[in-house]
């Protein structure tokens, strides 16, 4: 039996926004960095066609999109409609104002009820639905974490999970653990590297795949089972984001 | 002799980011979270004549805003005249590529005349253009910050200071002894609180604005001798942004 062909690299485009580049340059330089793919934010200010069109002229796929829950509330089919123009098919939650997380077993089973019903939009859009976490959902609530509860209310074919592996290891959970249950509802995971605990002053704690303390060969595979198609490089906060992508995307190269 | 009057309080709207909210919107929460000003982003995707309307129909004036050097040094007159358009004459330049920061005292003073030329383009348009700082332009450098080679460089009205108080603080200097070379040339001034050594795993290391460990009583009226008119709040990472916007704001001004 062949083994599955090696998940390519996508840059989220969060870690450049500091440069202030337009798309059309920024998805330049995420494919001079070595990406073979990018996640955007939203629509960055363009239609699809302009979007599709620089994407192309720069020779990267998007893989996957982040948009707000309410942006998406509003207008799933627009949302899904915009990105399947760009031959993206995964649109990924990332993130939630406090006034909408669970606080509770009860609360975060809702707001799985919740997603599951958009990922059912989103699929009838020909779109997966995917939730990133940060260290929030993490926190321990009745005796599991948010996000268990979240995850577990809804199907997985209306919810998967974006996981952000240096998050999972910030909140101090083993990722290689918490990828466990979910295998198959993975297709695109946040691939993160943390800074030792003595070393958090500089780039928000944050360091470049393959710098920090995560456990990256025995995480890479667990992500693969875990269904990995896409291995998407973030970091939050760079002091220099074009050296950030560039080396990310060689470490990580040289770690698969 | 009458004392001057308060400086009014602004938000910079990259507090907000993580929303993923329109202009329209985002202008709306910092009217109700308190502000009478905002600070944007660059145009946020709009043209002058519907980022004007949309700042005017919440009541919040726009009293500077960040541009990327790179966009400022293509179009300078663009840039300008967009923000003339909404009744705003401060540009500020916001954080700098690791390529184009000094590593010497001639390279800082060569940045700060650099500056200076756009400083003065800038002001043939009737517009004053600042440098907001972080911690790296602190480092010592030949004797002295590469921020104070840089400022040295530039005529005050080429070239005034966004001073960042909390990452003046994250450095490990003085703020109120920062600001004492700059009477008159701080026209904008980022307030923005760190939280103690042991409590920098949160937010960043960020605080709202008097939670913290920088000590407002005696900032504030160094602040008002550095030429400050408006006090801008800034956190760079909140996890509850309208909550860190209206607690600043409450905050910020109990201690005016």
């Amino acid at each position: 039996m062949t083994p599955p062909p090696l998940p390519p690299i996508a840059l989220q485009l969060y870690t450049l926004r500091r440069l202030g580049l337009p798309f059309e340059t920024l998805v330049r330089r995420a494919a001079e960095a070595g990406y073979a793919g990018v996640e955007t934010v939203g629509s960055h200010g363009l239609d699809a066609a302009a979007a599709g069109a620089a994407a192309a002229a720069a020779g990267v796929k998007v893989c996957s999109s982040h948009v707000p829950l309410h942006a998406l509330e509003e207008d799933a089919t627009g949302v899904c409609r915009f990105n399947r123009a760009l031959g993206n098919d995964v649109v990924v939650v990332p993130w939630l104002p406090p006034e909408l997380r669970g606080g509770s077993a009860a609360g975060w089973q809702a707001l799985g009820r919740r997603l599951a019903g958009l990922g059912q939009r989103c699929r009838d859009e020909g779109v997966r639905l995917l939730y990133h976490n940060h260290d929030f959902e993490l926190e321990p609530v009745d005796g599991r974490t948010g996000l268990a509860w979240m995850l577990d209310a809804a199907a997985p074919e209306d919810l998967g999970l974006e996981p952000d592996l240096g998050w999972v290891r910030r909140a101090g959970l083993d990722p290689v653990a918490l990828l466990a249950p979910y295998a198959g509802r993975c297709p695109r995971v946040h691939v993160k590297d943390l800074a030792p605990a003595d070393g958090r002053e500089v780039d928000g704690g944050w360091m470049d795949v393959g710098d920090g303390v995560l456990d990256w060969p025995a995480l890479l595979p667990a992500c693969r089972r875990a269904g990995a198609e896409w291995f998407v490089v973030e970091h939050d906060e760079p002091s220099d984001p074009i050296r950030t992508a560039r080396r990310s995307a060689e470490q990580l190269r040289a770690l698969l």
